[in-house]
This record gives structure tokens, sequence and C-alpha cells, in this order.
């Protein structure tokens, strides 16, 4: 049994590795990067290739994820019942307020969008669906960890980047924006992330009263805070989002 | 070597389980349908969760597909260099077109749809990314079938059913589709799959003229076939679209 989950862990970390960086990898570098034996690697990549888990190139013999991984993430999506509960609310947000809409919960150290809402114009955007986004400077990273004590622990342990000159980065700046966060209801996050970007998350509460993720539109600094200040309607309408969300899923209404 | 990779074929076969049909299992049908003792179930079980690929509900203590599923399929779609190349090409498809844009790769025995412009209209519309379709009766299927010899046999080898009244299922007559599709260079799919869609593609082919993928549209039969005939200018813009994917590509102009 030992033995099979050691094989387990090792293909995970092969997908891991394919995942980050580089992307499309030789035999020899995934060997060397998790320290394994040549043969060792390949039979598990051969493996993962048997099962549509990793692709390899016929030209250059380098190997990057496969389909089936697609296919599994977005069966994951349909089976999620907060994101299910959310579609609808979110649709109407986006409407409302003109921006676009995220909806996020806490995966590993950070946040994972599992959906997102285009800004209702015509403009050109890139779906954010399964992307990552930082725990400490964005407003649904610091929801979650406002309210759930597994993602506060984990944004105090991360390495908490500067990506901007507004990002707070020391232990006590970020508790107390964290505390801010509990008393207003909501998280802001203006320029901490991307310069020239705003954003504006409530959390979503389940029927035990868990935090089980947060909703936010994010949009230019000059619409959401065109006198330095958010727009007051923009964050009602996002709490309005969280609360009907919560309220689907059966959290009281108090 | 061999236990490594029987284990991970037991994980992959787990994962697929969870996929399809009921999506949250218990250990013991899990365990029963794969024919595996409740105690090696549970430790690749118990290993899949810790890497997040599976989830367990606290409530029920039933399992389902996990968050790093998402994550690690999006990451397939950053790294697909087809979709990166389409990007463009299927947005202005879109637009001049007026109705949706799917592009599709073969996986397995079907269409896996690796991206989709929604119809520009205000309409809410559901994200078909990550999706499969049939080989047999959508248009994307028909010109994967027609181009690919792989898709062609897995198309033959499988259980063709009838969605419509209108599906070609038996051998002889869709073999006469893909010859049919072949001389004219694109495939139609008019209510063979959906009552009321019609949906029309194109192939696409990279730099050793190899077929990758296909490039279609679909919408409404009453808009595509107003007479009962395929609008010509809307064959032309898919045909095009297929075109300019494939020379970006790297395809020759002939």
């Amino acid at each position: 049994m030992a033995r099979n989950i050691q094989s387990l862990e090792r293909a995970a970390a092969m997908l891991r590795l394919l995942a980050g960086g580089e992307r499309r990898l030789g035999l020899s570098d995934i060997a060397s990067s998790l320290g394994l034996a040549k043969g060792t690697a390949h039979g598990i990549l051969r493996t993962l290739q048997q099962e549509g888990f990793v692709e390899q190139d016929d030209a250059s013999g380098r190997y990057q994820l496969g389909a089936e991984l697609l296919r599994l993430g977005t069966t994951y999506l349909d089976v999620h019942e907060l994101r299910a509960r959310a579609l609808v609310w979110a649709d109407d947000l986006a409407r409302s307020s003109g921006e676009s809409v995220y909806l996020g919960v806490l995966h590993q150290q950070g946040v994972l969008i599992v959906h997102h809402v285009f800004r209702p114009d015509d403009s050109r955007q890139v779906l954010e669906i399964g992307a990552m986004q930082p725990l400490h400077s964005t407003a649904l990273g610091k929801v979650l960890s406002a309210y759930d004590p597994v993602a506060h622990s984990e944004a105090l342990e991360a390495d908490r980047k500067p990506f901007t000159d507004r990002t707070v980065c020391d232990a006590a700046g970020f508790e107390h924006l964290l505390d801010l966060t509990r008393a207003r209801g909501y998280a802001a996050d203006v320029e901490e992330t991307w310069e020239g970007v705003a954003s504006i998350a409530a959390p979503i509460h389940d029927r035990r009263r868990m935090p089980v993720g947060a909703v936010g539109i994010t949009g230019a600094v000059e619409r959401l805070c065109p006198e330095g200040e958010l727009r007051p309607e923009l964050i009602a309408a996002v709490r309005d989002c969280a609360r009907a969300v919560s309220r689907d899923l059966g959290a009281g209404r108090f």
C-alpha cells in the first residue's frame, strides 16, 4: 500500500511540475527535477500518457499536460454546488455593476477562480476560470483569509509578495486589513495586485455558517473609485450578491 | 514498476468513475465498482485527496473530484498551441457570423471542446470548454472523422447513438457523409445532435498538413438554414477561419 501511494505522489508531483514554469519538459529534466531514476520516471510518464493525463510531442519527445485533465476539471465545475448556486446571481451582479465578476474558493495557498462572468461590454476578455489569485492582496483572498481559519493560516505562512507599491505584505498590516474586512463585511483591493485595477469582494456562507467562498467584482480603478473612494452602490451590489448566494446555499437570514 | 503503474491506473479509473454518472460516491461504491478491496481503494483515495484530486464531503463522507483538476486542466489550455493560435480568429468568426464558435480536438472517443466563444448577443449562455461532443453526429466530429484516421476508427468502433430522427448511425451512411465532407472541405450537422440546432465546421491543419482540430459555428436552425439550406456566407466564414488558423500554425497556403 505504501508503495502504491508513493507512485501516486510522484505522478502528482510530475503533473504539478508540468503545470508550472517550463510546461514542456523532456524525460531527463523531469527525472532530475523530482530526484527519480530515469526508468522510474519513464514508467510513471508512460502510464500517465496512456491515461490521457500527459501528452508527448512527436517531434521533440517532450511531455506536457494532457486533455483528460481538462475533461475532469470541467466535471469538477459541474459538481461544484457553490458554483451552480452562484451562476445566476453572478450574471445579475455583472449586469448591475457593469464589471466582471469572479467567484473564488480556497485551494492550496491561493484563491481558485471557479466562475468568471465577463464585463458586459464588447471588449475582448480572457477567461480566468481555473486561474489562481494570491490570498494576501486580492479582495477575494482577503475575504477568505478573514473568514476561513484555514485560509488565514495559509496566508500568514505564505510568502506575501509585493505586486505594487500598495501591496500590504507585513503580518501586522495584513491582520489589520482582515480586522477591517470582518468589521465591514467586505474586502477591497485598490491597486494592491494590479496597477490600475480595483476589486471588491464579500463572503459566501453555507447552511452551517461556514465560509465556503467569496464573490466579487474587478475593474478599472477609474470606474470603481472615481473620487479615490469605492463607489458605495458597487459595495452594496457585491454584498447583496454574496448574501443571495449564501441564502441559496441554505444560510440563515441573520 | 509494474506495481506503480497499477496504482496509477486504478487512480485514473477512480477519477473517471467520479467524473461520470453519480459523481459523489462512498468508499464502498468506489471499491465495488472497480473490483478493489476497501483497504486498497481507501489508500488510493486518501492519496488522491491529499494531492487535491479528490475531495471528501464532511457531512456524508462521500468523495467527489477535487479542485486541483480544475487548476491543472486550465494549465492544459494555456499550453495548447492550437488554442492559443485560434483565439483571435474564433472571436472574429463569432462577430462576423453572429453565432457561437467552438474549437474541438479529438480526445478518447469524442470531440473535446478546447475553446468556446459566446454568441455575441446579451443572452445567458453556458460555457462548454472541457465538454465532449460525439464524433458521428456533430459538424466538429464529422470533420475530425473525415480527416484524422485515428478519429475515423474511433467513430467507426463507437456506439453511434441516434440523438434525433436525423442522426446518421449506420456505417455506410456515415462513410458517405465523410466522403461528402472531404469533397466539400466542411461538415454540417442540421438537427442530427440537438433538435433545432445546426452547426458547420471545417478542418485545421498544422505545418505538417496533419489535421489537428476543427473549428465551427453552432446556432438555431432557423438562422443557419433559413430556407432549408445552410447560408453560403456562413460556410465561407467558417472555412476562412479554419484556413487562417491553419496558416497561423504554419500550414502551407495550398
